[in-house]
């Protein structure tokens, strides 16, 4: 327990949900794995089966701070909740806290009009619908949105779409209806001013999923990673989100929970890391003593316990500015958190693997899965050299005369 | 060009193979990963196709020094050959190079008797059959052989094997006919003559693949890794390999060699990782200017490049060092470079990723799958962390008074 | 401004410290640094002068939490005034707040007699005299304390003291009087009672400081490092702080405020040389350009950001628990910050070092005297190796069954 | 003994120099040390004694490759001498083989006229005097060599040097009679004409060393780091060595050879490391086992191990490529040593020093002031990070199309 504030409703709801994880989302890790890796893009049942729960149990929506829509919860009492649902790699999607469906819902809370609430903001909080979330583009360097080249052009009522989008994640879930599009609608205007975004439902004329991408083999189905193509796509005016011209201002209220919400979970996943390392090093034994006893290995833990420490401080501070000052004044934290998170997971992951061995870079073990989902993080909204070299330029600001 | 000597032979191969590389193995890459993502352990039609090429040219069996059956080269001549090879990830293959065959052909020209040879030396030698290697075990630390736990018993003029391994790198092509298993013969023996190598046909009763293990998310589909359980496998007595209690001596003989080659086609691995992340920063811009100008980039490619010459260096050494010394006299080198080749290799592949950002961690680069095999070489044939404690006790030896 | 809880009182000093820092200690840092080098160890008319304006301004004795002898601040209400002292090499002294004296200070608050605080601690608190502190011993390796060997023997009403002693930092201050040894009273005792600690003024017969211990070249004066021996040393038995065999129980008491309060210093250091690289990299250019506008300062800037806030946030943390818990609850988080902050501050000092090129290096920066500061500070009340292995003991400890 | 070939001439006198360092360089560190300590920028006895026997023995001389003035070896034979006198921090000094003289050396046999070598050549033969080499100055980023601003203007048969120039080194040493300028003479010129060196005894008026230069808190005395003002310095034209605008070309020439013989001692420096912690770790028992037998220690030890080996491969080759294609054809490879050698053989010393505890830091054992000395070499001719940058220059320019 840190010193940041800790509400009460936040810690009972921490307490329930470790018991959820406890008593259905471990023992059914490997159940899961097998239906995902068995059954393809189709939903596994047991997916279905938690979700409901889930909902049962009040587990729902626990993201979307300041909202009538969610639980109410501030960020900072949603982080160790998110850090709960980031030890097992399927869980947030249990509790409907699972990007890229948070990140859309908070758009329309934020900025949709309550024609597109009623339509999809509803079916996704009540999980009967997913999103996928259309930014990154193949042929362009994408970590600088400037470079976004999909058009959005006006035509009569409706606005027509053209372009090529990747890393669409979600894209590939059976119940995946509907996506948002960053795009072109003023390429000539002024610099942030020239991207919109707009919804566009996935069984519209035009739209078409050319593949799922894998990472690092895996499919990460059922949701995936898609590649779409937008060839004449043509979408009622009433679609679009905000205004013309709102993209960037859209993304930069977008990214940042989403970004901190990622973070949190890969503080859970590197605490599960390590938790399961030191379980492994407790049983497992080479020349004569158990791995616990081995200097390295425990070397290994003490790091571990440290940087996770530090970046769960650094996640909560980022989290409680948010709330206290408000997302643009908690950027610079949010962007460290952004870096400091999935490096951090990532190293305890890659010590637990090689700590459990051959089993590590397996499936019977859920830290292979978890590493190649971290290690997406460190390019996701942004590599992180493109956050330090803000960061940089934020740092230096305060000494130019 | 190192200062290595470099023999005329060797190098006329080198082009041979650059330019077979070029011509048919990097064209290839994308069907090669089709047709494996969408055939599974069937034998992808573009291989055989190469490996007939590749006979016709005479680049076959490069490896085997010191004897009549390879192409007679030294590990120093060779070296260059496998870091060639290694550019590619499933190149080694078509050359008839590729673990674990070249390790068990190894074992049979130095151990096996004749029968053996003519029985599953031959058909390895002209590829038409494929074999695995089953040493290491689920239910104990392998990296401590002494631990190994399966079965071998004498009875009558037969052996009787029971036991479960994985980690049988090939189990799964549909060529692969013979596995050497590791076991115990004598478990109150001396401690390094207790167990035993014997050869084992994949279709005698009692042996069962009972699954292929992933790597991250690959399966590794044709070859795979299997699990096996052998459950009162019987096999004639002919087919112990050199005797009762040799298992650790073949262990010590083979793995040297294994563990170089590895390394040598780790540096092709990380050249071509540097290549690729050369390139693509030529190609891509952010912010206005390409990646290749800005410096952290710039960074990265130049310690990729001392971090490569430095891993080839000390591989050549090694190498040379089996030449002139023998592999027991290279024993300190081999355990180095065993370390230092894969973690260069990660080190580099991993900046190059992230260089890609989105197409890094999927299979339109080669990246992310070389990346995943590069991490399982941090544990097969002993952890990183076994070598290096040896190499520590080895340089306090001769401080000792 | 972090999320913790800060008093109006220390924001009210942390102002009031920060105008000091600016009028007076920053202007006289490379007069100190000409004086020490000129005078050796009779001490610099600089820190006299300053030390009766911190004086006069109450700035004094801001130490020492819960206590009547003090300023009365928390541990948290603390940690950010040691750390804007920690930004200058020879500021904490100028308040009063420097080790070993501070460390010395609470030892008598906490455990001392009423006479022994009369003597010394009393002008200890008003700075007319210094003390020492004699625990480590060179001839064996003290970061297990239990090796210590010096001898604390009774006699009478007297201890008769027999060891030798080092790093007894302090010992070359021309005002310190006194020292607290560390010593084996019960040899056979239970391992955790045979140490006690007494008080041994300095002008004992046969106390003999042989020399001043350099640190990386600096003497460090006027301070210093004394090595001394103890030969047929007698002291009243008054002088025995607490009771024999309570040495391990005062030093439990002592290092746990003493090595927080190096860690908020390191902080401070780290935020100096952080503050300075950033400076320098605006005003000096290479290339054509600021070294402001290269990739890799700008990488190290916000790296060092990043790094520092995590600590920052640590520390306070550790304070807090202190405070609002006990230094025993906070043992765990006192051993991860005392490994975290100076290997904090030396990775930002070493790359304001770098950039800085040849003036890094030279006294023309304080970056290298905080360097060599911060160096041994990963040796000093245990290396970071022993606190890394108690840290993954407790973690561990809750997996055992 | 790595397979680059070692001439039967350079194994006999790596012998013979091991020998004299046993005989005679070890035993005398400690007193060298209080010698320079005690006496300061006076020459310690102990130094002349020790020359006398090392040119009464032939080991003087031994850098100078492919030269009638030194001992005719190659850059190859020379490697492993230079590797073992950089095991003791002022050995090479013993054998007239140390910076800034051997670079001086070279620049007046390469570049020189008669009058010149016979003027100041053979006294640096000799020994008889010492000299020094003005390049950086204070005011400018002096990586980037083009930003020098020391001006050398024609006039009449005199050249009139006006600037300030740093870290010279041996600028303090009491034999110290002649300096190498680096200044403008052809301020218009095109970029890399602009520079010229001229030769300017230190006792010409206008020359005044205006004080020693500290590194860490290291004077380096007797030799030590002057800063160097030039007033209205007038020295004849031929003092200008080569011709004027020849500086630049002169320095390609000057630091290659200069850079290699630095990174072949901090091999040395490396390797005395790594025996100095072996040793100390098996001797120094902490909780009731030696050093040598825990884990960390044993990875540091192999870690150290490899990280030598590599360096010194790449040391080896970049000698033998010097040799076999020329200094230019080797500039990779000399950039690439520069960068490796410091870095590794700081981590080495840093490891150490951690091993040995408060030892380490201190002057009892030299890895305290190896370490400062090797710091230097991450900034001295060029920081890391601008030949990382050439690096990458040179990388990327092959795939330019």
């Amino acid at each position: 327990m840190t010193p940041f504030t800790m509400s009460e409703r936040s810690q009972k709801l921490q307490k329930q949900l470790t018991k959820f994880m406890d008593d259905y989302i471990y023992p059914n890790e490997n159940l899961y794995e097998q239906q995902v890796r068995s059954r393809g893009f189709a939903e596994p049942p047991i997916l279905e089966d938690l979700k409901q729960k889930a909902r049962e149990q009040g587990l729902w929506n626990l993201f979307l701070p300041e909202s009538e829509y969610g639980a109410g919860l501030t960020n900072t009492e949603y982080a160790p909740l998110a850090e709960i649902m980031g030890r097992a790699y399927f869980a947030a999607e249990v509790f409907n806290c699972d990007a890229p469906d948070t990140g859309n819902m908070e758009v329309l809370v934020r900025y949709g009009s309550e024609a597109q609430k009623e339509t999809w903001l509803k079916p996704l909080l009540d999980g009967t619908i997913r999103s996928c979330f259309s930014m990154t583009e193949p042929d362009v360097a994408s970590s600088d949105a400037t470079n976004i080249r999909t058009q959005i052009v006006k035509d009569g009522h409706e606005y027509v779409i053209n372009g090529r989008k990747w890393w669409s994640s979600g894209a590939g879930h059976p119940h995946c209806r509907i996506s948002i599009i960053m795009g072109l609608t003023n390429p000539d205007g002024p610099k942030y001013e020239r991207q919109s975004m707009i919804l566009v439902p996935l069984d519209t004329p035009g739209v078409t999923v050319t593949r799922m991408l894998p990472v690092f083999g895996y499919d990460d189905a059922p949701h995936g990673h898609g590649e779409i193509t937008f060839d004449q796509v043509r979408v009622p005016e009433d679609n679009m989100i905000w205004g013309e011209g709102k993209g960037f201002a859209i993304a930069q209220g977008r990214l940042g929970p989403g970004r901190i919400h990622h973070s949190m979970r890969m503080i859970g996943a590197a605490e599960r890391a390590l938790e399961l390392m030191a379980r492994r090093s407790l049983t497992r034994e080479t020349f004569g003593k158990p791995l616990a006893d081995q200097g390295v290995i425990r070397q290994w833990i003490a790091q571990s316990r440290i940087a996770i420490d530090q970046a769960r401080l650094l996640t909560q501070w980022a989290a409680y500015k948010m709330d206290t000052e408000g997302n643009k004044a908690a950027r610079r934290e949010i962007a460290m958190i952004k870096v400091v998170a999935p490096n951090v997971a990532l190293s305890v992951l890659d010590r637990a693997i090689q700590t459990f061995g051959g089993a590590g870079v397996s499936d019977d073990v859920p830290l292979a899965r978890m590493w190649a989902n971290a290690r997406t993080l460190r390019i996701a909204d942004g590599p992180d050299e493109v956050h330090l070299d803000q960061l940089a330029r934020d740092e230096l600001r305060q000494y130019r005369s």
